[in-house]
């Protein structure tokens, strides 16, 4: 039996190597609308490897600790960001590649204001509300070209969060 | 004393030639995830006039009804999406064009779970929460090509919620 994956807040820093945080961290990039607006730049590494991006509407079932992991996919032809349309946490894990398969995950939980993109070829588990209405917009390839490799664990994956993630997450 | 505008909800088909509205309504396109998300596929009509489209951050302070607008701006090179990151109501104002400026303005209430996407080149007012947080992701131009026009109102536009909108609205 393999030990839980423990959950921890997201942070831009933590998360780089896998892709974005979506958030108003720090001072605004410009204030406009006559001082009544901060705007935080062109936060994320769009790659769509050419192909056309498009917003699409996810409504996903929200789940809740411990998460069981099954599946870990990846979008070889495109990065992925999830804005949550709600104040409402959800999980993200990911994994390096490692020789065409996941490596060791990491799992952190999206707080209230918080999105992802996900950089083109990154690990990472399907969309995993943790409370509702889980309710996302996405941006992401909106071709029919091939772009999903999907990769089942041997074993489920079981996410807990820690100690200051686990406060307030109950729905 | 021009008489005030009425604010009615925002719905798809009143939008439509204003732009789009991001919400899950209706069935979904796709059902994904081994059956515990569906996705609303690719409901923006993304027009950046061949520039590069990124996602931003907003954070603009929220207004209250009767809601006073002096402004309205277009961006002649590129759609601009607006997604709330709260469950939060907004306010949406846009124009038909008139000869070069805004015609007769027409004003939305965006609800909990609706985001919009102005088409290229509609005169819209600038972004107006309607309660706190006043989060939203945008998806616009990112580059520095000339993208804002704005049209000064020679009196300004007061905005109020219609019976319907109104209820539910105090912050």
């Amino acid at each position: 039996m393999t030990a839980p994956l423990v959950a921890r807040p997201l942070s831009a820093e933590a998360f780089r190597p896998f892709g974005d945080v979506l958030e108003a961290q720090g001072d605004p990039d410009r204030i406009i609308n006559d001082g009544h607006c901060g705007r935080w730049h062109d936060r994320a590494r769009i790659d769509m490897a050419g192909g056309p991006a498009g917003l699409s509407i996810f409504r996903a079932s929200p789940r809740r600790f411990p998460v069981s992991i099954g599946l870990l996919e990846r979008h070889p032809l495109g990065s992925q960001a999830f804005v949550p349309m709600a104040a409402a946490p959800f999980l993200v894990v990911v994994a390096p590649d490692a020789g065409g398969l996941p490596g060791a995950p990491l799992a952190f939980v999206a707080g209230p204001g918080q999105g992802v993109n996900y950089l083109r070829g990154v690990w990472h588990a399907v969309l995993t509300p943790l409370a509702p209405p889980g309710l996302f917009a996405v941006l992401d390839r909106v071709d029919e070209a091939p772009n999903l490799e999907e990769h089942r664990l041997p074993a489920p994956l079981v996410v807990v969060p820690d100690a200051a993630s686990g406060a307030g997450l109950e729905i």
